[in-house]
């Protein structure tokens, strides 16, 4: 990305060119749109749980005060069409579909798997579901008790630790009895991209359908899901899309799949005429057959309030800032921390990586307790060995980034993690 | 109840009898707890969506302004607990379970699939659900789906409209061939209460699995799930729980059968030490593993506050409440609003009712949307023809009741309902 050219006159570890890099920043002012109330913190988790917005106080407390408590049940006019509402505005803004195509609904596990079913159902006597083995455990776990269930073939195809399951291993793995693939659009640990285009295209040549996770690329990265023809997809809103601790997923069917894909759980949302509460299921002919219960409505507000803050940002511009972010993390990287044991584990090439960094360490573990305890910096630990740093475009500085490195350098130059111990804690 | 007896000196319909009940009904100054600020408005839909507790208002603000906004990923120390902690109060105070019972997790649709297959599962062999013919919409959905995708039978038992199916249809349905049984222990509609202990042995004569829907009592009957054998249990927290529109629901497994239970939907949060991210699904050997995505952490903090409300009633007040308000709308029904072609349709025996009432009108739908625009009264509506209210023990006085129907009788004396329209709107 040409990073090292554009300030003459420094050594690439001079604060000075971060600082110059946040002055040229046209998404700079909008982290001025979140919450942040520590500025000596250092936050490099967003790609867990993303930060507060703003706006979504005012809103959370509107939807809580006026819309529940004073609107009560009448709200219901308004509310009932949030979940298609919002992901019309994932569709249009994020993930390259069309409206109808996206709608908000249940947690990233249980979309996931009713759209798993729906696939499997719709390839009636094909025997195999393709995924990989580095994918996120929920997306390997779900096809498992799927494969366990119906008695089928799971062929878990190798994956290489930074990049990913490989095109080759792809085509081999994949088909004339394979049902279903499934695979994150980017890595959860190495953020390796995947190629969403060819890997759909092959997919489809064996007469397969394909169930995207872009947990880790909804508002990152663009996605393309009409332009490659992507059949599902899930993804998740806690993340790039700073909706809060557990907000409702969203999920995508293409327009032409939908009518004929049947849903497993059949519940009084996905109802044509719900209201009627006939005798009979009669799925809606349209998007919200794939919904199920009751909306989380406070949720859904989140994420509609999330959407839009990313929705001015644009994707291609939090694209941009994102790969040269983390190029400039790499590049600090290699002069300060190559030496003290650290290793690149995401692909060096910005274009084959999302908007996070994995670094590889024999003590990653120590060091990330020590990290967030002693250097005020929260970065993601994911086993067996690796610190996930995960600057987000829309929340994050190059100064951020630089101060976030010199703390790790000297944290680990001092022995610091040294003190701290090397059980394993809970950390999502 | 003796309502009639406990002041003398009245004509029944008096409104001072009204007020002199509510000056000895000790839940009186809990209404306190709950946002009005239309003292006007008479809200008797709490059964479908209850009031805000205005301590819930400062608990949302502090988990999204403090717990996530300033503590970011490091709140997951305090959340991670929270859907069994949760739990763990449902249990104690509102559904006669012990502590590791139930767990806050997903809508009540999906946990009513999830616990559905777990039942089937645990059955192989068997080939019939008995389900009733007047049960919620997405309780008839959710069976109907699975014995379509399993080739089993649905064996509908025939309802009373106003007491809910007889103990002798359920007898003659449940066989050495029935899988799963599962009702309501209060109808949706007419308030019918189920002799859960009853049905529960019925099931367990033929070795079949109970699944009870709780989201119509819990929080307003109490439920005696450990007591009466009950297998399973869902419920709801949106209604009398107050916990806001689309909060998550619960569910509920005895003990005994957690472990040998399968649950379908295999997440990242059913993993034992789910941290490690291991490559193969080891599920929790406790209810946790009843639990698939991310918890919704908002809308679970929401339940947890509209708990503590309800325990510090409790249950037994409540239902004594709840039987006293029923008994006295329906005295003051049959005065007034019977001569107007009004007809009771829920059971005249409050010991086999719940805290809801259902009037039946020719002109219902008609008289709802007056009741609304024209009276400022909030009930019910339900297909094809009923009026339902619902005062909640915990947020209704009995003066609103006899407003409530006060109002209702004038507007139908006065005809104002035939100035609306007949079509059916949205009303959940």
């Amino acid at each position: 990305m040409g990073l090292a050219g554009s300030v003459s006159g420094m050594t690439p570890t001079d604060r000075s060119r971060a600082e110059e890099l946040d002055a040229a920043d046209p998404l700079a002012p909008l982290q001025q749109r979140f919450v942040v109330d520590d500025s000596e913190l250092i936050y490099l988790d967003g790609n867990s749980l993303g930060r507060l917005p703003v706006a979504t106080k005012a809103r959370l407390a509107a939807v809580v005060e006026q819309e529940w408590g004073s609107g009560l049940i009448r709200s219901w006019e308004q509310w009932i069409d949030l979940p298609t509402r919002c992901g019309d505005l994932i569709a249009a803004h994020l993930v390259g579909a069309e409206p109808g195509e996206v709608v908000v609904s249940d947690s990233t596990s249980v979309n996931l798997y009713k759209l798993a079913v729906a696939a499997l159902d719709a390839r009636p006597g094909r025997t195999v579901i393709v995924a990989d083995d580095d994918n996120f455990p929920t997306d390997r776990y779900v096809v498992a008790g799927l494969a366990a269930q119906r008695g089928l073939e799971l062929r878990m195809v190798g994956s290489d630790p930074v990049y990913g399951p490989d095109l080759e291993s792809l085509a081999a793995a994949i088909d004339e009895r394979t049902a279903l693939v499934t695979l994150s659009h980017v890595g959860y640990r190495s953020a390796a991209l995947a190629d969403m285009a060819a890997i759909t295209a092959l997919a489809h040549e064996a007469g397969a359908l394909v169930l995207w996770d872009l947990c880790h690329s909804v508002g990152s990265v663009p996605v393309q899901l009409g332009a490659t023809g992507a059949d599902l997809a899930v993804g998740c809103t806690y993340k790039y899309l700073n909706a809060g601790p557990g907000a409702p997923a969203f999920l995508y069917v293409r327009r032409d799949l939908q009518t004929s894909l049947r849903q497993p759980i059949w519940g009084w949302f996905g109802q044509r005429d719900q209201f009627s509460m006939g005798p009979d299921y009669d799925p809606q002919p349209d998007i919200r057959r794939f919904t199920v219960g009751t909306p989380d409505i406070v949720g859904i507000a989140a994420v509609e309030e999330g959407v839009a803050v990313l929705a001015e940002a644009g994707i291609e511009r939090l694209r941009t800032k994102g790969r040269q972010l983390t190029d400039y993390l790499i590049e600090l990287a290699d002069h300060w921390l190559a030496p003290l044991g650290f290793e690149l584990a995401s692909p060096r090439d910005s274009a084959r990586r999302g908007s996070h960094v994995a670094l590889r360490h024999d003590d990653a573990w120590r060091i990330c307790q020590a990290y967030i305890d002693a250097s005020k910096v929260i970065p993601d630990f994911r086993a067996p060995d690796r610190l996930r740093l995960g600057p987000a475009p829309l929340t994050s500085s190059y100064v951020q980034v630089w101060e976030a490195l010199d703390r790790l350098r000297g944290l680990v130059e001092a022995g610091t993690h040294r003190e701290y111990g090397d059980g394993r804690a809970r950390v999502t």
